[in-house]
């Protein structure tokens, strides 16, 4: 049978929406994925409208998740979606990940993998019962200069690892006036994003990127998160030291009202042998640093790079890739995942580089262990898995 | 009817050729186009390999180009090829066009748009006469910034343009043993590069882009092109004085033995009240000077942009997006050309901001007069549009 | 009379010393300033041969700093020092500020003012006692674009100031080997350096610079010291939480073992409005960034500037000016204070922009309280001037 | 004897004059000189006037070099002037220059050397017979990342040397309500600046810099200089393309009109193995490129050195040096030079990488040739040393 392309689902991402959007072009970016069916929206109408903008027959656009999947499963082999994106707001991305599962689907969830750490848990029970798989977006890790860095880190080059400094600052919420747009309005709100706002939304991002480089696990944080926007319910600013479990101290600082501050993820790693640094608005350069050489540039496509890092590279060295790309990454790694399972093959999140159910928890215990351990005068806290 | 993707065939493109993956992607981005199908080879078994790994269908994929024209225009209308991407080597971009033309099919072409100055003069004959669409991919006009800057010039801001400096320079052919290489090989044989290689493969973006971010048209030019690498029989770097019809001077710099550049494409225009400066390896940045107020520094996403700019953005600020979006900004103004066409609106090149014939013929004249000036001992010669 | 240039006599700093030499071309630059003599090392041999390497005559190369005040003191008006600058290692600040200032003689001494928290207050009564001048090279504070932030805090321009990100950080004694080098070996003894080794060397600039721009006072800490080289006894690497007495938030990153960190000095404030980014590495480029318009590149000597920075600029734009004529700036001003105290004119500390005795309080508080509160299990500790 | 400073006397630069008071400040910085005599002004008591503001006593104070030469000369060997800053415009740089050297003294000359190449021919002749030294500003030689990177392309890391790019532009003559400022006003006077405006103020630096890194001569130009500003009697404005002794193609790229540039010299150099990049703007990185590895990053005092860029450094790593300090490297080798006349030692201009008298007539003939050149219908022309 000739080979096909992997036939995708999508719940949420309906008209206006940004993160839908932008999972779409990352799906289509290879030509490896088909969108062949959505629930795009709560509002049946809409749903369909959202659909044929893109090109889907109506009878593939449905009014509810629910409905999809139970349409879709009863679909030939060689038609029905193979696997779901969901790129709802927070608090729904629990009950569609495991409806999904429970239904025989593959899920691609977007960030934070639930609404609390105690779905998390429970949703890594319903992956295991499932056979399913599950990936989550944590985007970053998709850029070739990440995994190099990894790469070296691992490799010993910077010696033993003694300190992080990872950054993810914003400006966009600092007026309190853009709370009811669109982008903002549900991550202020407690019902929709959950516990915290700033390290929910991007602060879990920084802690997932400093344990995939540097391998290490966060073992105790100490914690002090703000509302520095008068009236906020939730935090929109902070700044978390961090003790890891290879003796490393790290420190990181997460804001969304830091104005001026595009969308400023930036990695800082020392060893007792050099250090390296990458960030995200400037994504085709890192850094490698000692004390007694010049430093070195590392440019995309130029020289020699790790496996990982030269698979996820498209274009020649000065051909900038972005975000986009590092997001097709992710995509292109779950599509492989996929076809090894499809195969019978090894198809572990861990063999494909894909971030998955183990991540989710982790990254759902930093964010409440970040809000709890705020309110606390002790300075120091283990990193637990505890959920509320 | 429903509302379908945009059909597009692809000549060239085969199994392990860069630049036809390129297109491919670009065409994917933003899910307005499917890929139908090709003559991804002269070869045709590698044809049908090739459109397999595509999850083409191999009826869809063709031994010859002719081949392919003839099929897909026997085909009910709403399946056939819509539009044809040309990504062969130089030596054949007429004759692809030409066919594709004349079978009724709107042309997107790589370029350099010919294999010499005659026939890009033929082939606006054959555009004009057709009356189908024809584009060529100078993808740097396709950066939100690139547009930016036009619309900066074109507002007045910089006062009278006085002078632009603009240098398109790599280093990948400094090492002449590299010239077996698939990329290099044919680029240094004059039998498939035509009359130059640096300046038709990459000094003629640069004159490209300075045109289009002026507005104004080269109107002479001093010519000094070198072979650096012993033995090669086409230019390998040079430098281009300009003067423009409106009066400002100009230095075009274009190299491919500039070692340790990688894609180097950099514009600077001044203005008698202020400057721009804008380099494709941080294409997301845009510099704004004057002599008395602190530099400004524009940012993809952060502040107001002209309509064009605006609309070559998908993301927020901050996440960086590069050469393949782009790109897929020209292949997305051809679509909405295309539909202009089917619904029988203007559709002028201009209109929908995509390079065309007109762009196709001065850029031809540019690689020749580079040429022919650079060997005569006389100083300065008009820009002529004078074949060999 | 004729107007003389000031005459400086100077305790440390003889043959081999690093900090010394800075001082005495921060003193030359601009040829308003003679050294006279000079006590420059407790060997008196030494100190003769070291002063005339200076081109000093013998008899005004002492032994001991007691010998020089004396000597000094008794020459006619006209040819005996006016002030003392002090570069000696820490455990010898206060005892020499001390003997200066009671014998008459003005103070401008190296930091940390003293080696303890319990000498500054005692000095601030000589200072006080003896009603001469006392300044301290917070060195830059001496850079104008410095001058220029504080003046663009003050002026609003940023709105409320919410957060403040402050970082000081060197890779340099990252090897535990380098500590028997003469740079590093007292600066790691107990004895010589006092409580701290990072926090007490560079930390506190870093403190001052971020009191310095924002015109706010550091109100309660919580701190995080490290000793990451085994067997280290002080601090090598830190981090300290901030409250200030304005409400903001503020970060305070310090270290000297961030491996390939030369000498990092970067000060980030934001407020509601914008926010502004210096980095002492590139002193000549102050960003101002909003989140709706493009960031601003303030250089040095492009456009206005407020009087304090446009007085401390020497160059036109684009002829670079760095550390040491910060330093010579902070010598500038010193030497403007001494004249005004010479012809009976106001001559406060505040009012010629030197650094003086109460940021030499509040420095070494920030010492003391940040290696006392980095012990306690408690997160949030105020800032306190209580000696240990 | 006790050893002392060297005494320097200085014609030009009183009040108000910029580059006198920059010569002033790079002789202070290491305290190797003394000040002690100077006709900073044709008009007496305003020489008088500037010599008491730099706190020289008035017999010192002359109202003519003649006078002070003469002066001079009559006091014991002790106390006179030992060598003579020429800080004037260019119309009397060669007739200072002449009578100093004439009357027994060594001359350090702002540059141009002389008004034209006839005069810097004759000079020579007169630094031959007079067997004095004679030094020349090229200030921007005495960076310590431009020796290193001389020291580079003679190690032969880049391999052999195929094209140099060399800019020096400016934009602060773009405005021609200007042209009555101090600064502007003899530099777009003919009969005070001589033949050249922009070629001869900067581009004569820029052509220097290319010779004294790359240890090639330029051997033919092409000349196209500009006066973009209406009613300019010289070029404001040029560009001149370059065949060097070894073969090696360049492009020199001068202008005080483009607007937003501060003082933005830039040299880039190529070689079939490598390449280097350094810019005035920030002088303390240079940048090392290949094709096939990451680039270096060479920071002032990061790593090893060749020893005359070590001895240009005068703090550690990250403490930025600037302008000033690369003017006080020119003094500070030219003191070495005079103490080895003295001692009778070898003395040659080489030897202590001191820009000489074949640096000015080089200099002289480059600015004339671009400007006659320039008018020529022919391309290319040999670079000739033909005084006009």
């Amino acid at each position: 049978m000739a080979k096909s392309k992997i036939r995708m689902g999508m719940v949420g991402g309906g008209q206006g929406a940004f993160i839908g959007a932008v999972h779409r072009i990352a799906a289509n970016i290879d030509g490896e994925i088909e969108l062949v069916c959505g629930a795009f929206s709560s509002n049946g109408e809409r749903s369909v409208a959202s659909g044929a903008d893109l090109y889907l027959p109506a009878n593939r656009c449905y009014a509810t998740y629910t409905e999809m999947f139970a349409a879709e499963a009863k679909l030939p082999a060689e038609q029905r979606m193979q696997f779901v994106a969901i790129v709802t707001p927070n608090h729904l991305h629990f009950a569609v990940a495991k409806a999904a599962l429970e239904a025989g689907f593959h899920v691609l969830s977007d960030k934070p993998a639930t609404f609390n750490l105690q779905q998390a848990v429970d949703l890594a029970e319903v992956v295991k019962t499932s056979g399913q798989l599950y990936g989550l977006t944590h985007t970053y890790n998709g850029y070739p200069l990440v995994k190099q860095a990894q790469h070296i880190v691992a490799s010993g080059q910077l010696g033993k690892i003694t300190k992080v400094i990872v950054e993810y600052t914003q400006g966009w919420l600092a007026d309190k006036a853009g709370d009811s747009g669109k982008q903002a309005a549900w991550r202020v709100d407690p019902k929709q994003a959950g516990i915290s706002c700033c390290m929910g939304d991007i602060g879990v991002h920084a802690a997932n990127l400093a344990e995939y480089v540097t391998g290490a696990k966060i073992s105790a944080m100490c914690s002090d998160l703000n509302s520095v926007v008068d009236g906020r319910l939730l935090d929109d600013d902070g700044t978390v030291l961090l003790r890891f479990d290879n003796g490393a101290r790290g420190v990181l600082l997460s804001s969304q009202v830091q104005v001026g501050d595009e969308n400023n993820l930036r990695l800082r790693i020392f060893g007792d042998k050099g250090s390296i640094e990458w960030s995200q608005l400037e994504p085709n350069s890192l850094w490698l640093k000692s004390n007694t050489a010049p430093t070195q540039l590392i440019r995309t496509g130029v020289g020699e790079f790790c496996p990982a890092a030269q698979a996820a590279i498209r274009t020649p060295a000065g051909h900038p890739e972005g975000y986009l790309e590092a997001f097709a990454n992710i995509y292109g790694n779950f599509v492989k995942q996929i076809r090894a399972f499809e195969a019978g093959e090894e198809h572990s999140n861990a063999t494909f580089d894909v971030p998955g159910i183990d991540e989710a928890i982790r990254g759902m215990a930093f964010i409440e262990n970040s809000v709890i351990f705020s309110q606390s005068e002790t300075k120091w806290h283990d990193f637990v898995i505890s959920p509320l």
